[in-house]
């Protein structure tokens, strides 16, 4: 095994990407999602919007939250399980905070408006923290704080998610993987891009593992029993993932803790279904009977750099932290130490030029939707 | 080994004290530390709130952060390093938001201050962010967010802290154990407590194990070439400490995600030395001759929970997460899944009425102080 994170992120994707993976344009794939929203009577511009959200995805090597996730989205709006043209309202406000019902519409549409109005709270007043409710998954959680950067403020965003993981000494499913997500503009370095789950994998990993007939490693989940288990069918067969730091030697009380923060802030303090009531993002999975809220919640911030310090200075200071991190000794066999951010960044360069490869069965997937709704799906060479 | 949190901190209480310790009231702690706080004319007001600081960690059960540290905070008074008596000043503010300086005082007494700046602009604006530079160890992070709780608000706080942790694929030192705090309150519960290293481990359950003579688990650590050890002394000379997640099957990358957002807002944001250059606690430990900043850096938050919604129904919904959390059927071995705070509150819960144990080690230390100063250490039986 390499130590490189950015080494491996490559092998990666030349690994799971096989060459007779289609290789789409990435402009192909946002005329397809696009056209799949407004066949549902989503407005154009809310379908363009939610296409930018999933691109960002594909665009960015972060292959579970793009155009793999289209067919679940497709289904769900099918079913009207959620609704095509959202009236988001504000239910209560203070000067820098509000909390907002999302109106059982698509996250990646209810996310970045409501993103928007940290970012205007954000400038008017310093700082603003934004809780939403009544919405549904809402793609990378990194997109968000990336359209704050645009606007020279730190944006932060988290979600509640589905239960997958288990609490730390718990036997089964009580959170989500609720990933949290925060940016730092640099002046000529690239900008710290933080977006990470809460569990110690995501579900995506047990499924490639079962996928090739593989093991995973031990701290990755346990069995429908709570027994720690090196077997992925055992974890998708009524088990649950781990959260971050996986057992008592490892602190895994500390990623439960993060999912806690997460689940609170995101779906407790919104009014949303929180912890297992979350409403599931699958359509052949019944939402639990019992309901606490509406919908899933989100929690977005944003902060004015102004408001603490001039900005070009913090952003120079990010430039030298970003140095002085990548100048970090690495370990024996590691190539060198990354900043949060970097393998997404490799992953753009890649696919801008060379175009993104779709699993298979993802395509089969689109293929399904194409038939149904008659779209033409365009897959073309780079 | 035991899978119950509870009991192993109940029976770690009883095993790293034997019956030798001497006992002290937490009365009688708080007077020997306010007093030595007076000794360097630092105001009863500030001596006081010092002392208060500290004894929050020695009262619910956090050794590593309350009266063990005094010797530390004395020394550093004594040889001018610490301010006395700052003058906190506000540098730069908008509505919700502030950056502070703390003029080099104890951050014992800048960080409550500057909690109570974030409270008062949360109360007026809904929320506010204030960042902290020129300050210094500031005790457990978990004493911020339980001020805010008494006014019915939820705090949070960080702080960036002298270098211990290699950042992932590293192999030296560059980033602190930089913790997080924040609580929630319950209505009848008692509120969710969350303050955690970002870690897998502190640097204090190293030097346990190097005092007992024994191993420590994989994944705690590295020597100082950036190899995985057992042995606590390879840590200690020259190694580093891992991020929480520890390596690439652990996803050792989101701890140090979760150490970078701590030291970037807490640091950057303020002004503050940062990453390897962070402020030494330590006297024996001359600060790095690069200076990128001033002092170390906290950063706190507050929230009005009536900004989002009716606190009431918020706090019921807390007790009914801590409920459904609490309800999470065991892992094998485990007796019950906690809630984040539980812990503390039975540590709490038995010092108050047995007394707070204090290490032969730590005793020997105020007894130092005590002959230098001419204050009374008083051993009290509660």
């Amino acid at each position: 095994m390499t130590f490189s994170y950015a080494k491996d992120l490559t092998i990666n994707i030349m690994k799971e990407k096989p060459s007779h993976s289609p290789i789409f344009s990435s402009a192909s794939l946002r005329e397809f999602t696009t056209a799949v929203f407004e066949y549902f009577n989503v407005s154009h511009y809310d379908a363009v919007l939610a296409a930018d959200v999933l691109a960002y995805s594909d665009e960015h090597g972060i292959d579970s939250h793009g155009i793999a996730r289209l067919k679940t989205y497709y289904e769900l709006l099918k079913a009207k399980r959620i609704n095509p043209n959202p009236q988001i309202s504000i239910v209560r406000e203070k000067a820098s905070v509000a909390t907002i019902d999302g109106d059982n519409g698509l996250g990646l549409v209810v996310g970045p408006k409501c993103m928007e109005i940290a970012m205007k709270k954000a400038k008017e007043f310093g700082s603003a923290s934004v809780a939403v409710r009544n919405t549904n998954h809402y793609g990378a959680a990194g997109y968000y704080p990336v359209m704050a950067l645009k606007e020279d403020l730190i944006g932060l965003s988290m979600t509640n998610t589905t239960k997958g993981v288990a609490p730390f000494l718990g036997a089964e499913k009580m959170l989500g993987t609720n990933p949290v997500a925060i940016a730092f503009p640099g002046f000529k370095e690239p900008p710290v891009i933080i977006d990470f789950a809460s569990s110690t994998v995501s579900y995506g990993k047990i499924e490639i593992a079962k996928r090739k007939g593989e093991e995973v490693p031990s701290g990755w989940c346990i069995d429908k029993n709570g027994n720690d288990t090196n077997n992925p069918l055992d974890m998708i067969e009524g088990g649950a993932l781990l959260p971050l730091g996986s057992d008592a030697n490892g602190s895994g009380h500390k990623g439960y803790c993060l999912a806690s923060i997460v689940d609170i802030l995101s779906a407790v303090l919104s009014g949303a279904n929180w912890g297992p009531f979350a409403t599931p993002f699958a359509i052949h999975v019944a939402p639990p009977t019992k309901e606490v809220g509406k919908g899933i919640g989100h929690f977005f911030g944003a902060f004015d750099i102004e408001g603490f310090r001039d900005k070009t200075e913090f952003k120079k200071e990010i430039d030298e932290w970003i140095h002085t991190m990548r100048g970090t000794k690495p370990k024996p066999g590691a190539v060198e130490v990354l900043i949060p951010g970097d393998p997404e960044r490799i992953a753009y360069q890649k696919r801008i030029r060379e175009g993104i490869p779709v699993d298979k069965e993802v395509v089969d997937s689109l293929l399904i939707i194409a038939g149904e709704t008659g779209i033409e799906l365009k897959v073309q060479e780079v």
